[in-house]
């Protein structure tokens, strides 16, 4: 076992299971423990601080929960990977780009691309009429192999068919986009939000259904402010962190 | 019971589930069912759409994960309150401006306002040693009267001390900081992220543990570029939706 550097002060005001807590943060920040390594086990920490098991559980879940540590079963609790920061969740730039600017090796899997009659929500989000095919493409991103986000894509199909000749595993979508004036992004809507995995995305992010995702959704529009896409993106809560440019106005 | 709009096609290739999602989704949308309405029961969708019970669960339980229906034990499952839609998460304006906007009825309640001798994590981000006090302030934020987000404040104490003075409950605290030149703020550095509930944020949002959280830490700095807060605001995943204002740079 690794003993940790940091005392419990019984006398202090702040609650034990956040003094535990914040050692193991501070383990974390100084690098002495690393993404992979095992903590010392409940019954360890129990012995070695003289606090409750409720305590030690407290901070340990607390932790898995904020995405700074692991379960395994059977194995024990061990430090997560670093989140991927991304820069400026407010650019719409293509997916490359994001990655080769923090230094990341990035593939894309393409899980459909097909032609469909869109549903209700995509012919509201594409201000399209139902009677108008879309094509749809789902792709999995991944970063040095691992899943980090499913975006699920719809197009209109009558301005952007061209689309469907490129390899859009390695091709970016945009960049094929900007050939054609018409299909040329310029500007974009998006939100973001904070929920669950669903059985479906869990599979192919590989977490669990129940898991935190980042959904963002974008909406992006030509020149002549017609919707080209339709974006849901699903990130992994426990991989992706965002940075968000600011303005202030106080 | 209500039913519902919308029929579904056997010999499509859209997985039964999602084409009953979809149903669900274009009364949401159409506002044919509103917030509180509740949905059939599940042996009423299977009886009435001739479907499995495992296709009428994963149909409710990702439009329970994404946060459009809500479950409640023994009364069944409902469509859940819409989403407090956030202008311009990229813009750091004070709370109440941000409510005033919305046309919500927002209120403060403070948690802690006191005076604490810095964690390892708190002193890295306000850039300060170990020695310096700093003053910690916890608010809930509320919007007609439910919790929506509580934002854990830290501000050094040294230049910060006249806030403690304050009406923190009814005063804005980003009004109170640029009273003062030197505390005033002008820019911030922000990121999000997406993460499980711990207990104790869940107690004070009034949700369960491992609801979905949006993260948002912001670190605010004067003209001079010296840390006057770290606030880490926890908002509720099922009541909050955040725009992106976005640049296109393709």
């Amino acid at each position: 076992m690794s003993i940790l550097n940091g005392v419990i002060k019984r006398e202090s005001p702040i609650p034990l299971y956040y003094q535990l807590k914040e050692i193991i943060l501070s383990e974390l920040t100084s690098n002495r423990l690393v993404s992979g390594d095992y903590l010392p086990t409940e019954n360890e920490l129990m012995a070695y601080y003289q606090i409750s098991r409720a305590t030690v559980r407290q901070a340990m879940s607390e932790l898995v929960n904020e995405g700074y540590l692991s379960r395994q079963k059977g194995k024990g609790t061990f430090v997560s990977k670093p989140k991927i920061t991304q820069q400026s969740i407010n650019r719409v730039e293509t997916y490359q780009e994001k990655m080769r600017k923090i230094g990341k090796n990035a593939g894309t899997k393409v899980v459909y691309c097909d032609i469909i009659m869109p549903s209700a929500t995509i012919c509201q989000a594409l201000s399209l009429s139902k009677q108008h095919k879309v094509i749809r493409l789902v792709r999995i991103r991944l970063v040095d192999e691992e899943p980090i986000v499913v975006a699920e894509t719809y197009m209109p199909y009558n301005v952007c068919s061209f689309v469907l000749e490129h390899d859009l595993e390695s091709e970016s979508l945009y960049a094929i986009l900007s050939e054609n004036e018409k299909t040329r992004i310029v500007t974009a809507k998006r939100t973001i939000e904070a929920v669950l995995a669903s059985e479906s995305a869990a599979k192919m992010l590989e977490i669990t259904e129940g898991d935190a995702l980042q959904v963002i959704k974008t909406i992006a529009l030509n020149k002549e402010n017609i919707v080209i896409e339709y974006t849901t993106a699903k990130y992994r809560g426990d991989r992706n962190l965002f940075i968000v440019e600011t303005q202030v106005e106080v």
